[in-house]
C-alpha cells in the first residue's frame, strides 16, 4: 500500500494470542487490557495516518508497577511492545505491528507534586503537555516546550520524541526542560534517573532516553523544569515580498544578538490557508510572513520590537503589525498553531521535518519548490525559522497511491537536501518509520552501529518499539558479535 | 597511603612497556610521546593531589586521526587509557595508573570556526574554558559555563565532567551549552555526534557522553553554543547573622520567580579567608554572606536588585552592598573565584561537592558542622546556593595521615547526608575515584548495572579511564552474562 516496509508478523506470537492476553489480564486487572477489534482500531495508527497496523492487544496500566510487570512478561515471552502517548506522532513513531502489544499511558495522568521554590513539577507521563501548564498557570508558572499538538500530546510522547515547539528558540526542547524520570526497562526493572538537581553523578542516561523514540523502555513519571511566566509577551507580524528576504531578516535578527522566544515563517500558500482559518490579519499580499514574539516588561517589549522592526525593514519587510491586544496576539498564534489542521481540511499532506543552518534558508526553500514542481505536487512551508527547523507540507491525494508515492519521493529528496547543506533529517518529529531508511544519509554505519550498541544496552532482544529509527537492513551489533 | 583503593598494575603490561612506547611513537611522531620519569611526573596526579600514580607513558596527539590511531592501538594491545584535559579534577577523574597511558589534548587548542548568526563556535577541545570566551569577547559573545578553574581547565575536561560554574543557575551546565562533538571511540572509530542544530535524529549520544568522565572515548572537537553578553551585570552582597537566614533568603528569591545569574553563599570562615585575599569588602561581622548577580539593562538591574534586596531584608539581611563600579564587581567575584586557592594558602582541604534541595540548606549546614566537629576538623562552606550545590571544604593536614583519613570519613558522611535529604553525591566535580564507592549510596544495583551496560556499549573491555565512577567490587554486566 505504501512505500515503507514493516517486518512480517511472527506467526508464533500470533498463534499464542489468547495465552498472551490471559497473561496480560492477570497483570492489569479490569478494563486495562483491550482485545476487541473495534476498540483496538483506535490504536492502529498515529498522525502518520497513511500507515495502519492492528496490534495484538492494547494494555493501559494504571501504575508503574503494572508497567514493569507487563514489560517483564513481554520480555520473557518475546512479545514486541509499542509504547504510546496520545498517538500524535507525525513520523509513525507509535505505529503498531500485528505481533506487538500497544502499551499506553492514558490512565496515568496525575500531577504528583509542584515545587515552585525549586521550579520543578512531578507528573505521571500520561498527562497532556497543555495539562502541565494548565495545572500551574494560576501560580504564574508554565512548562516551556509547546508542540503544536500540545492539547493532545502527552509528556510520555514528548520525552520519547524530545519534542520542541514554537518557543524552543528561547527555552530549548524537552531535553532542556526535563530533570528526572521514573523509567521501566524492558526487563521490568524500575529505575530512577536524574532528579531535582541540574546535574547528577554517574552517566546522564536521562539525555539518551529523551528522544529514544520509545525504544529503550517506558517513562511513567517525570520531573519537569517549570518557569515563571514572563511579565508580558507580544508577537509582531512582518510581510515580505519573497521567502529569500524573510530568510535574510531571520539571520540578521539572530546575528544582532536578540533572542526572541519564537520566529515563525509561512510562505504564500500557508498564509492563505491559515488566514482563511484564523482571521488573524496575516498579510495576504505578501510572498512570505514572519511571526516574531518577544517577552519582557512593557518597556522591554517596546525596545526589542523597535530593534527587530528596524532590522526587518532593512531586509525588505513590506508590512508590519504588532498585536495590540491579548486577543490579537491569540489570533496570530491560533493561525500558526492550527496550520497543520487547517491544511488538513483542504488536502492530504505529508509533513517533513528537516533542519538547516539558518543562513541557508533561501536556497533550501528554492530547492524545495523545484523538487515538488518536478513531481507535480504543491508544497506549503510553515516552520520554526529561528532554529532552522523546516516543516514543508507536501500535498497529495490519499485516494491516489501514485500521488502518495510521489509525495514520499519528494519528501525524501527534501530531507537529503537538508542534510547536504549541513542540516539534519528531523528537527522534532523524530525518525519513526518515516525516516528510518534515510538515517544512512545522515550517519555513517560506524555511527549507527554505536547507537545500536547503546540501544542493546537497554533492550538486548530488540522488543521495544520495533522497526523504528534504525534501517531494517542493518545488522544488529549483537548479531555481528555472535557471527564473529 | 590513602583510603581509596586502586587496582594493582597488570604486570604483563608493565613488562611490555618498551614495545608499547615504540608502538605509540610510530603513531605520534616528534615530541608527542613522553617517557622520561621527570616529564611524566607532571601527569601523576590531578587537583585531588593526595593521590598520585605514575603513568606508563604520556601521549599528546596533535590531530583527531592520531587520537584514533592511539586508541585503536591501546584497544588491540589491552592497554588502559587515562584521558586528560588540564588535570584540574577535584575528584581524581584524571588520576593515572602504572599500567595505563595518559592521553592529553594540550596540543589541540585551535578555534576552528565562529558563527555568530547561528550562535555556535567550533573548537579543538584542548582550548581552555576562558580561551573560548576570550576568542569571541570582541564580538560581544561569551561561553556560559564558568568553572572556578576556567583559566586552566579545558573544554575536553568540561565535557567529560559536565562542568558547571557560578553562572549555571541561569545558563545551565556544559550539557546545556554543547551542540556537537567529534568523538573517538576506544576502537579508534571517529564519530560525529550532534551538530549545529538543537536536536538531531537518532539517539542523543551527546548527552550521555557529556559527563561520562572520560570512560567512553575521547572528544577532540566540539561545537559550543555561545551567547550574546547581557547589556550589563551587577552583583550585590548581603550579610546575614546566620546561615539559616541566608538559606531562607535564597529559597525566597527563587520562589518569587526571579532568575539571578548566580547566587553564591559563604560562611564565616570562608568570608574571612576570601576577604584577606581579595579585599572585596565582604562583611567580616556577618555569619554568612550571599553574592547575588543579576543581568540586564540599567533599568532592569535596578528593578531586579530592588526586589531582591526587599526579600533579603525580609529574611534578616543585616547589610547589603551593590557593586557601584566594574572594579568593585570584579573584586567581589575575584574573592569568590579564588576561594579554593585562598583556602589552599592556609590549609590542606578536601572539597566536597554534594547537592541538596535548596529548601534543606539550613539543616544540612548544621549537620555538616556536627559531622566535622565530631572528627575535630574545621570546615568552610562556599557554594552555588541558587542550585543547591554545596562545596564544604574540610580542612586537614596533609602531613598527618590520620587527619586525612578523618577528613575523608567526614566527607563521606557529608555526602550521605546530602543524599538522605534528596540531594546527590556530586554537583559538578564528578565521581572520579573519590566518590566511586559511594555510588551505591545514591543508586541501586539495578541502576548502576544499567549504567555499566551503557559504558560497555562504548568500551566493552573497560580500558577507558579505569577504576573511576563505578564501585570496584561491582561485577561488570558482561562478566555476569558470561557466568549465566
Amino acid at each position: 500500500m505504501t512505500g515503507i516496509a514493516m517486518p512480517a508478523a511472527n506467526p508464533r506470537i500470533l498463534a499464542r494470542r489468547d495465552e498472551i492476553v490471559a497473561g496480560l489480564r492477570a497483570l492489569v486487572p479490569g478494563e486495562g487490557v483491550i482485545v476487541s477489534e473495534d476498540e483496538r482500531r483506535a490504536f492502529e495508527t498515529d498522525a502518520l495516518t497513511a500507515y495502519r497496523r492492528m496490534p495484538l492487544a492494547v494494555v493501559l496500566p494504571s501504575t508503574t508497577e503494572q508497567v514493569a510487570a507487563v514489560l517483564a512478561f513481554c520480555d520473557r515471552e518475546g512479545v514486541p511492545v509499542v509504547p504510546r502517548g496520545a498517538g500524535t506522532s507525525l513520523a509513525g513513531g507509535a505505529l503498531p505491528q500485528e505481533d506487538a502489544i500497544v502499551i499506553g499511558v492514558s490512565k496515568m495522568t496525575q500531577v504528583l507534586d509542584v515545587d515552585l521554590a525549586s521550579r520543578t513539577m512531578r507528573v505521571q507521563t500520561g498527562i497532556t503537555n497543555l495539562g502541565v501548564s494548565a495545572a500551574i498557570a494560576h501560580e504564574g508558572f508554565f512548562y516551556a516546550p509547546d508542540p503544536s499538538s500540545q492539547l493532545a500530546c502527552t509528556i510520555a510522547g514528548n520525552i520519547a520524541m524530545n519534542s520542541g515547539g514554537a518557543h524552543c528558540l528561547k527555552y530549548g526542547v524537552t531535553t532542556n526542560n526535563l530533570m528526572g524520570v521514573t523509567f521501566v526497562t524492558m526487563r521490568g526493572e524500575i529505575v530512577e534517573i536524574g532528579g531535582d538537581a541540574m546535574d547528577a553523578p554517574g552517566l546522564d542516561l536521562l539525555g539518551v532516553i529523551c528522544g529514544s523514540e520509545g525504544q529503550f523502555g517506558m517513562v511513567t513519571e517525570a520531573t519537569l523544569r517549570i518557569l515563571p511566566m514572563a511579565e508580558g509577551a507580544r508577537p509582531i507580524l512582518f510581510g515580505f515580498e519573497t521567502s529569500e528576504a524573510a530568510g535574510a531578516a531571520v539571520a540578521a535578527v539572530l546575528g544582532a544578538g536578540i533572542v526572541p522566544v519564537a520566529i515563525e515563517f509561512m510562505d504564500k500558500i500557508a498564509i492563505d490557508i491559515c488566514e482563511d482559518f484564523a482571521h488573524a490579519g496575516y498579510p495576504r499580499d505578501a510572498g512570505a510572513l514572519l511571526i516574531v514574539e518577544v517577552e519582557g516588561s512593557p518597556v522591554e517589549l517596546d525596545e526589542q520590537l523597535a530593534r527587530i522592526e528596524m532590522i526587518a525593514r532593512q531586509h525588505g519587510a513590506t508590512s508590519s503589525r504588532q498585536a495590540k491586544t491579548a486577543a490579537e496576539a491569540a489570533a496570530i498564534w491560533k493561525g500558526r498553531k492550527s496550520a497543520f489542521g487547517a491544511m488538513g481540511r483542504i488536502s492530504d499532506y505529508i509533513c517533513m521535518d528537516g533542519t538547516i543552518p539558518t543562513g541557508r534558508l533561501p536556497e533550501v526553500l528554492h530547492r524545495i519548490t523545484e523538487i515538488c514542481d518536478a513531481q507535480g505536487l504543491k508544497v506549503a512551508n510553515i516552520f520554526h525559522a529561528g532554529d532552522g527547523n523546516l516543516h514543508p507540507l507536501v500535498l497529495y491525494d490519499m485516494n491516489d497511491p501514485v500521488s502518495l508515492a510521489k509525495a514520499e519521493e519528494a519528501g525524501e529528496e527534501i530531507l537529503r537536501a537538508c542534510v547536504e547543506v549541513g542540516g539534519c533529517l528531523t528537527g522534532e518529529h523524530g525518525v519513526g518509520i518515516e525516516k528510518r531508511e534515510l538515517m544512512t544519509v545522515q550517519f555513517t554505519h560506524v555511527e549507527l552501529a554505536q547507537m545500536m550498541r547503546v540501544k542493546e544496552a537497554f533492550d538486548p532482544n530488540w522488543l521495544m518499539n520495533p522497526a523504528k529509527v534504525f534501517p531494517l537492513e542493518m545488522a544488529r551489533p549483537s548479531d555481528v558479535k555472535v557471527a564473529a
